[in-house]
């Protein structure tokens, strides 16, 4: 195994979960995932700790972000933390993060892991890693794509190619969310995998594609190497001059030589409060609800008490199905679970009517 | 006129309003009422004022609402409220405060109001209170009778019978609660009005009455008469013995000489969540809604913030319909509009829990 950089991306900006997820508490900080008690984030770093030590492991914030996700990775050094002064999406990310992994090890494969996803499977997700890493070693940027179990159409595709060896297929194309029809057309021809927004890559290669497809960011990432003592105020100032672009339309949908490894290891994105009670624990009327609630002639509802500051409190539903009923400190959101997905038009509402921010 | 008194019975538990009504803060403390801003028993008593005056009002209320109830009527002396030991039903609370009228004026008329039903049209109402008092001064016991306006099942009826004249009629016979089948039976005959428990009497006549149906009570009653100095301890002792009796059983449905003043005046007893919202201000997608409540996709719902303790939140509702939301310092409850008697349910399972007391 080459020597391997874990940089976990954790910029999350909380639409999806709130009430429960804010501007100052992301998605990744809340523990709504399949182990409960663990931040997805918590989750995430564990999960690859197996392969990866905490002196290799990056994990790319947001400045207003640093001090809260710290205090879930309590073991993680300092050093560990980037926090960036301010969000320009995944390529900038990426790229600073693989430059700075660069200086230490312009040989070392780096794997980008998103912060807030959920694995059941994880000796499954670690075996399918270990494929990619040596996809990624032999010199391709690869990808985890995950075989798809419906015909879901909040995901966005990858076309497999031919495959290349040892697990991993050459990327044919990567596909935008597709309409129902598309979505069922990819799942019957089980040439398509979901893509999954983790990333495998030596330094070096992924610095040389930036060089290629983004100069702009190849520039910005060498002044920052070339600051020295002036590091942190140049960072901001390149970062503050950066476009907002993903990393999958910058970099990996106009490289040539992207991989992808299928597999299969309960992967969900949990990207909605349906995806929290699909995860949850439930009892035989598929109530996924705290202790504190109190339901009477109610079933597969999603009830969560999220309250910090006040005491004890019942929550009591009575004849309903089929909802989720988040209580917060700030606010209580009741929307049914096939709607969750609109919690997003929801916050946005709320921000700009200044209830939120 | 006769001297009129008002004996206000303000005894209820607080079952079908939780958690706005708990046992300390019966539903006729809260404003659920088309009178926002005031509580139910303040309306009540607000209501009847031009017919009579604070020092002729009488409020039973139990022991451990005294304070509670004294502080939602505070322009009413200290000698207005009269605080049941413990509560025995309607027969002995209208007993009681009719054998107090009785000492101070033995010829008076006494109307009996609920201290929690909801009337729109206030001066209906008290021309119908004009014709019942008249009717009582005849020496009739007097019930005013709703006329209804839909087969309703959660109401006890009355049989109309043969006019007396000046807008009193002969009560043919009480009916308890029918089933639909039978209500909308009612309905259509035009010959039955609901039961609205407001009752009108001599203090006379009503104790001669129970004298004659309710023996063991009308001994009781005097003993606290005689009692002097002792009055106290032995009202304690004489109502602890009583039986739990209405006064509709114990009384209105074997005396003869029941009259009924049928009437229409936008009457409700506020039975449930459901007449809340009903007598609620609703906007135009029909949600009653408090100022904290944000509303998306959602139509019909009542939605109350009621906590009294904690700082702004933010009540939102995406994509639901018909749902009452009723937020507490102690509790959540959720329930369709159309099931909300069953709330009712719910508060005995949570008594039996010890959940709530």
């Amino acid at each position: 195994m080459p020597t391997l950089f874990t940089v976990v991306m954790a910029g999350g900006s909380g639409t999806r979960f709130w009430p429960a997820s804010t501007r100052k508490r992301p998605k990744q900080l809340l523990s709504i995932g399949a182990h409960r008690g663990e931040s997805l984030i918590a989750s995430t770093v564990r999960r690859v700790e197996p392969l990866c030590p905490a002196e290799r492991t990056l994990i790319a914030t947001g400045e207003h972000l640093l001090e809260a996700t710290k205090k879930a990775l309590p073991w993680l050094p300092d050093s560990s933390f980037l926090g960036e002064p301010v969000a320009r999406n995944t390529a900038a990310c990426i790229g600073w993060a693989t430059a700075i992994v660069r200086r230490r090890a312009p040989d070392g494969v780096v794997m980008v892991l998103p912060s807030d996803h959920d694995i059941a499977d994880e000796d499954g997700f670690r075996k399918a890693v270990e494929v990619a890493v040596r996809s990624a070693d032999a010199g391709s940027i690869t990808t985890l794509g995950i075989t798809p179990t419906r015909p879901d159409i909040g995901y966005g595709y990858i076309k497999v190619g031919d495959e290349i060896g040892d697990g991993a297929f050459r990327v044919a194309k990567f596909v935008e969310k597709p309409d129902t029809l598309r979505a069922k057309e990819y799942l019957a021809s089980k040439r398509y995998v979901w893509n999954s927004g983790m990333f495998f890559f030596k330094a070096q290669t992924m610095m040389e594609a930036i060089q290629t497809h983004m100069p702009a960011l190849a520039e910005g990432l060498q002044r920052i190497d070339d600051a020295g003592a002036e590091e942190e105020r140049v960072t901001r100032d390149v970062f503050e001059g950066l476009d907002s672009v993903s990393i999958d339309y910058g970099v990996m949908e106009k490289a040539s030589s992207i991989s992808v490894v299928p597999a299969s290891f309960g992967w969900s994105d949990v990207g909605s409060w349906q995806s929290a009670w699909e995860l949850a624990d439930k009892d035989e009327k598929g109530n996924a609800a705290d202790d504190a609630a109190v339901l009477v002639d109610a079933n597969r509802n999603l009830v969560r008490d999220l309250r910090t500051e006040a005491g004890k409190k019942t929550l009591a539903l009575v004849g309903v199905d089929d909802l989720c009923v988040i209580e917060t400190d700030e606010a209580l959101l009741i929307v049914p679970r096939e709607k969750s997905q609109d919690v997003r038009k929801l916050v946005e509402k709320l921000r700009e009517r200044g209830v939120i921010d």
